[in-house]
């Protein structure tokens, strides 16, 4: 099998990093650019980043001249992959895919745009379906793609498999969402150690409107959306990296609780039928103890999985406790996740 | 006015010191006797205590000797506070009130027994009125008032002007909790830093029941518990003091947020009417800047206070945040406030 | 006595807002005016400051509107207090005190002049002595005064008592500094939490070269730098609040270590011996306890103090550990310190 | 290649799980035996143990069923590491080696033994060599080997090769040590998060003296040990793992800096020599970047190895900063390699 050769558009930044490490050990994914902003053009990839990943950078990515966003910086690249920063990522992307590059993206542009398929691959690579029209509709030669936001990701997962399969009314979250959420230097340390900050900008209503979408359905070309009604609060807490968060799922009937952790716990989709390099084995862990799941005993292994745990029912109410690790599942992961599906579908 | 002497028991802990330092400065109240563990007792309290509180040892009480918890050792005390760990404090309080004692105590056992006023001041100080019929229907010689539990202290002020105001149904509640909380040393560094445990024992139940029976009405000499449908999940996360509530109550018909707002910053009570010296001067704090309340920011100045912002309705949900002190207003502070409510009724 | 009126420069950042509560109980020094960068001018000082100092502004200051850092703005001013980062101090000092303005202030730029004065004050509030040359050597109609880098300013307190009352050879200095050194913002909870840094640029030298100016004697009105054989590394500890020092001292001869202590514990100075409102009782404090001074159980209480420990003698090596509030004895409070000196010495 | 069958002592506690992760990847060390405290014997390890290492418990070991410490529980084993507490080391180490069982051991007690091999392989792995003694001098069946102190082991790895370089004088050593040196519950989050203790019961005189254990020579079937004139202060800060030393060597000559830094890239010895599975394939790193070594950058990959940087030199003082992770290559990891030399060298 051929190798996919992909760019990596926002390199340098924490989630581009992860993205590297985790293209480095990549069967048939192969980094061949590295792309930042404009003072970084031509220096050498290891001289440009503020290298956080643990371990050194991978050799052969150390030695990358960086290159420009500019398209015809990419015309040999199979694929595009971006992790851009959002505040540069829609007029960067719209112009990649305009001129006819394939883009993956897990910045936030585009994202609820009817006509671009917000992939999460477990739950709706189906959704991929859009591109069939996407050119047509959107007048790009190229294809756009996009991930969820870290938490969305996150919580949609846990949620999609219950909300299947139980009549429920309302839907109540709470997250306690780990700094990394917010970039490598976008919280101090002095505003957030020994701190609980209530408030995460944006976020409450992405969680909202992306989950809607990821769990919509495919009628005649279009993602009908999921009307849900959720109510979400977003906190963040001085936790280096994992998003957690507490959900809570009014049913309209009783449900048998056994059944609805069956469900969890067997919950396989197509990057795991399929077996792809970078699927979890299971996308849904269980914890059955009674104090997880927990950011520092439940991830550093199986990142691209989503831990749940404190499985309730009582009053109509199933509650459960979410957890992910917000740069892999949430972020890099999901993204190459996503092309390695493209590929397995033809699309790539 | 003559001063009240109090003994202390549980001296030594966290919370003990708290009162200590908190009476070191109370115009009638005097600290006469501090009380520890059998190995303590007739040791300088400055030898026995592992002192944790900012500043020194109050010199009066450094010198005290320590003495035990038996009923005899009192006798002098107009009153005796307990900051007792819950395992022992059962049978040493009930020893106390059956040889005449007067107990006003912040640990557990007794909360929920029907003949026991548990306090919260502002809320339902008038509940004491229970100690008309203590002790014929105990068959204790002294009285036991109880103070609740520290999350349900704060998260019980942060709710009860507000289910006062609207019909309401379901009330969701998801708190962040702060390692004081497990005592000084419940929780170890490795355990808890970079961390959240979704699960603190028994605390679920009892932010749920204490708050029935703190809302509770006075009828016929009894309080009538208010049935409240609540759901609660407890997290512990990696914060030195301040427990913080995220709170949902689902009311019946559409309130007026503002109208909300304006109840919950004119709240006042008993404490405040009778400018008793450790009320604080409004019982909760209005913070209408979008990212609070914060242990960070919102605590240190009136840790009597509870803080509560984020005030929003949307589809029937009205949903706030509380913060308050878990070691001052969730503890020492309100047991000394209990007491200072009873000496202005005549109780004391 | 009338007050003094002051300016402060920098008055949005931690450093001036620790200045600005400083100064809100002060009996005799009026804040009058606050400055702050070209965007800020004209607005309120509630609007334009990110408070992070415990508690709220203090309402007189909270209310008044920004001015520039214009010497014209300032000419009321009997004193302007400088908060400003290093980068803008030169430029904005320089002109403040070309058009006759009096400055005393916490920025890196001049303090190693040989016509400033480089004070802190218990060590060194002699040095004053060259203003009275400064201007005609300098051709400043108005006076500069400076304060030693945090760092300095607290290891320097710990070791001049010693280094008078003993012959001695190197000195070797590690510190633990907390993040608050390095501004609000300067790292980020991710490059800090659970790590320590053990670099901090520029910061050796100061340390060095700055405790030899201030230990250093006026002769002939000129500082004549004390020569140390020092050498220093400087290391970033993820704490809050309170820079420690590991300091040991080559002595020549054998010495008495209770001797030691006492020099310690007896040292005073012109602010003990003129009760200056900022000064600290004794400016060193001896812990006796093996395991102190620590940040969280030392400081809090009277923070222009220096807290030593752990006092150990063998091999004709003196050890002790230092340790103080960075922003308060290392900043803030000595500046508004060394202007109390100024008007006792008839200089304000 | 046989096997070789190990018992583990202490398998329930923090090093004694990193000692099961360990050899759950071993070539040909294969742990059959854990024990554990009298209440554990017979339980399942999955059920006796509070299990904090990342990652699920290794199947095979999770099933086993605990063993007590009677050296008859023991007899089919080839080799018993210990990881017991130092409390019961002692007694239980003893028994062992008297019944003829063949014990490595990383606990205190009989490490400055003089017939007891104190090993840091790649330092003085040839100490080895008082085991042909052993037996006779002390009447044990078995044999004993220790491990030195998680400090000691990395600061004499960075030393060794320096101090055998260059002709020196005092050296002075100030430790940074993280929290899990002290066992997971050893300390509190209450009493270390954002504080520094500067204090470790013991430690100090633990450095010096096995340090001078460690680098001492074999004379005539003894250690003689290196006087090492040598000043030690040990410091906890909040980090979870890792353990850094500010090392200072007082030089007798001028020494060229760019020559020690080849002694230290260039330091192999007889792990690396012989390709063991547990060595680290340099034993010491360094790192040139000036803000070097890390915790959380530099720890997590090779966790065998010692990371050094920020190599001085000026007024004859040598100095470097000197990081490795007290659990793998100051304890568990280095015990493992121990017995690697072992087999290597015939003994096992």
């Amino acid at each position: 099998m051929d190798k996919l050769k992909v760019s990596l558009l926002g390199a340098t930044g924490m989630v581009g990093q992860k993205m590297v490490r985790i293209l480095s050990k990549h069967p048939y994914i192969e980094l061949t650019k590295v792309s930042g902003s404009p003072p970084k053009v031509g220096k050498k990839y290891a001289e440009s980043v503020k290298w956080v990943e643990p371990g050194e950078i991978p050799e052969e990515v150390a030695e990358m001249r960086m290159s420009s966003t500019d398209p015809n910086d990419h015309k040999d690249s199979d694929f595009v992959l971006s992790a851009l920063p959002n505040e540069v990522a829609e007029e960067v992307e719209l112009k990649m895919v305009k001129e006819g590059l394939k883009v993956v993206s897990n910045a936030s542009p585009f994202r609820m745009d009817e006509d671009v398929p917000l992939i999460n691959p477990e739950l709706n690579w189906n959704h991929l379906e859009l591109l069939k029209h996407q050119g047509k509709r959107k007048g790009w030669k190229g294809l756009m793609v996009k991930n969820p936001n870290c938490t969305s990701a996150i919580m949609a997962m846990a949620m999609k498999p219950v909300l299947d399969a139980v009549e429920h009314g309302r839907i109540h979250v709470t997250t306690l969402q780990s700094v990394s959420g917010a970039g490598y230097s976008g919280l101090s340390f002095m505003a957030m150690v020994d701190n609980v900050i209530p408030y995460i900008k944006g976020e409450e209503d992405k969680v909202h409107r992306e989950s809607e979408k990821m769990l919509g359905t495919l009628e005649d070309g279009k993602v009908k959306r999921r009307s849900l009604d959720m109510e979400v609060t977003t906190v963040r807490v001085p936790v280096r990296v994992g998003h957690m968060g507490i959900i809570t799922v009014e049913t309209k009937a009783e449900v048998d609780i056994e059944e609805v952790k069956r469900t969890l716990r067997d919950f396989r989709s197509f990057p795991q039928h399929h077996n792809l390099p970078t699927a979890p084995k299971a996308p849904i862990i269980l914890r059955e103890e009674e104090d997880r799941p927990q950011p520092a005993k439940d991830l550093g292994v199986d990142d691209m999985a989503v831990y749940v745990g404190r499985i309730r029912y009582s009053g109509r109410a199933l509650r459960l406790i979410a957890l992910g690790n917000n740069l892999v599942r949430g972020a890099a992961g999901i993204t190459v996740l996503t092309l390695e599906v493209m590929r397995e579908m033809g699309l790539a």
